[in-house]
């Protein structure tokens, strides 16, 4: 693993700006909570896991800040806990770090602010931690699934790029190519933003991964053709019923998936899990700005012009063949045996 | 209709650039056969009616030339043919109007090269305004699937710039805005070329028919959330047994209108239709240049960089409730039936 999306170091925290990529890789500081909230909702950094490591860090540099102000109180804790919350409404993850965050501030309020701020660093640090063994797991339990010379789909980026880690849907990847397996991967390249063909296809060619970009509305050909052994992608947030919601196009594939009898795996850790939410139906779905999808073809916005953009879809958990977390593949029945394992 | 896609007056060609629009409206003028070709194969002119239309002046323009240079044979006619034929493989209504041209040649060789010119002409301008009417009444049979209030999906462009006339696939919808019903198309944007975000979209706003652009794997979440009623789309090349060969993603989107329950048709005049050919496994599917992914996103092509570029599919006739052609609609069982209608 040659990439390193966030770093953390001596109060320190700097994120490559995925918006540039693959062109250019630009490391940017994060200095202050305005630029962790900007830096989340403009995709400088993103996915699910992703976001969570970096709210948590962001949430204690803005801490620093406040105890230097002597205003570390949880009224203003709070406040910016809910401010970062709101930078994107979809992936739990961001509002499960914090909530984590917003824990460890209530037990240790009493403390000293030394010893408050040591430990909100220390637990942002497990977030990120925890996360790359999350990930390690996830890609042992995963890369059960993959035969010898097979054909991986996948959908967006839920790689190193996106987790403290080797990734969600990838880690079973690249843990089969360390296992020698012979496979081959199919990028959606996954628009409007890119994400397949910017940042997926960009960190397997990085990893020597063989891999082939299509557009997302190939891989109904490649169904047809029997050329799609299994479908592996990640999540921004899973209902306790195991409805998913992660990037759009991901129902699509499950439809194409199901039709043509192909396994379909969601790879996430435990903190992608909301046990709150009973299904799908319940997910806030995020929509995005129509240039987006228009500046792409070199269109100005017209008053006229309509674009609907939402930022991710909702698969119905009846299409989904089991969930690859890092206590292990979860299947049928999903809400059963999601309270099994997660409660 | 405020677009004319191909004028021709007077021995001169000319159409609009396609691959411009829809920033500049350039009219470009071609005078010779490599310009017929290039425009064809360059994606100046696409969609299949619009590609057998300037092929037939293209090749009469091209007998201008052999007759000034008293060239004006069938070996040399035949070259051309061939010439023009190989710029685009899958979109029969190519091989179509040029067969068509070469049998008027073989009809009036004896005929003096004037009268001989005059026919070739007169039949170039035949298929053009054959085309028209075909667009017509197709509008009009396929006006009868659309009921008042719906949502229509469409792919790629399969409208005024894709034919002679008011389109295949857009005609019923243009129709049905005539007679005031109230309709609203979603177009999808059509990755790699985009045919939908800039000729679709734009050629519907032109026309004041309420429309909405999303990205091809935004579709699935439109058909979950029950809002697409009907889906219509043209076509490259149909085999007699009714598969379909038309623009990438026209399968995706057949499988999700199967999945679904919503009638998915066929728009297309009867030189779509290719009887020679059984079914769609025969029909050659044009592969292009990676470019046309990779450039979007500012990838620089690299020697391991593979990607996958099928500028078609095919849909079996068993996802496809009809096909709209300027005889009426046609339905299964579509081998019997196209014999029936077109032999």
């Amino acid at each position: 693993m040659i990439i390193e999306p966030i770093v953390y170091s001596g109060n320190k925290l700097s994120i490559i700006d995925q918006r540039k990529l693959p062109d250019d890789r630009i490391l940017v500081k994060l200095n202050n909570i305005t630029t962790v909230y900007n830096a989340i909702k403009k995709l400088k950094i993103r996915g699910a896991p992703a976001i969570g490591i970096v709210a948590a860090y962001g949430i204690y540099i803005h801490s620093l800040r406040l105890a230097d102000q002597k205003k570390l109180n949880r009224i203003s804790f709070k406040k910016a806990v809910n401010y970062l919350n709101s930078s994107r409404p979809t992936a739990v993850n961001l509002a499960w770090a914090l909530d984590r965050m917003l824990s460890v501030f209530d037990e240790a309020e009493s403390n000293s602010p030394k010893n408050l701020l040591y430990k909100l660093e220390k637990t942002a640090r497990s977030i990120h931690h925890e996360d790359k063994e999350h990930c390690r797991k996830i890609g042992l339990f995963g890369s059960e699934l993959i035969k010898d010379n097979s054909n991986i789909l996948t959908h967006c980026n839920a790689g190193i790029l996106a987790t403290g880690g080797i990734g969600t849907a990838l880690a079973p990847i690249y843990t089969a190519i360390e296992q020698k397996k012979d496979i081959h991967v199919y990028v959606d390249e996954t628009r409007p933003v890119g994400q397949g063909a910017r940042l997926t296809f960009w960190e397997l060619n990085q990893n020597q991964v063989p891999a082939t970009l299509i557009t997302d509305n190939m891989a109904a050909s490649l169904f047809a053709d029997q050329k799609i052994d299994l479908v592996i992608v990640g999540a921004d947030r899973i209902a306790s019923n195991g409805d998913v919601a992660n990037k759009i196009g991901t129902y699509n594939l499950a439809v194409l998936a199901h039709f043509h009898k192909v396994p379909f795996y969601v790879a996430a850790p435990s903190s992608t899990l909301d046990l709150k939410t009973k299904s799908g139906k319940s997910i806030p779905i995020e929509l995005r700005d129509s240039n987006e999808v228009l500046s792409f073809w070199r269109i100005k916005k017209a008053k006229n012009y309509e674009v609907w953009n939402p930022a991710f879809d909702i698969t119905p958990s009846r299409f989904i063949s089991g969930l690859i977390t890092e206590k292990g593949i979860i299947t049928k029945p999903f809400r059963k045996n999601i309270i099994n394992q997660f409660t």
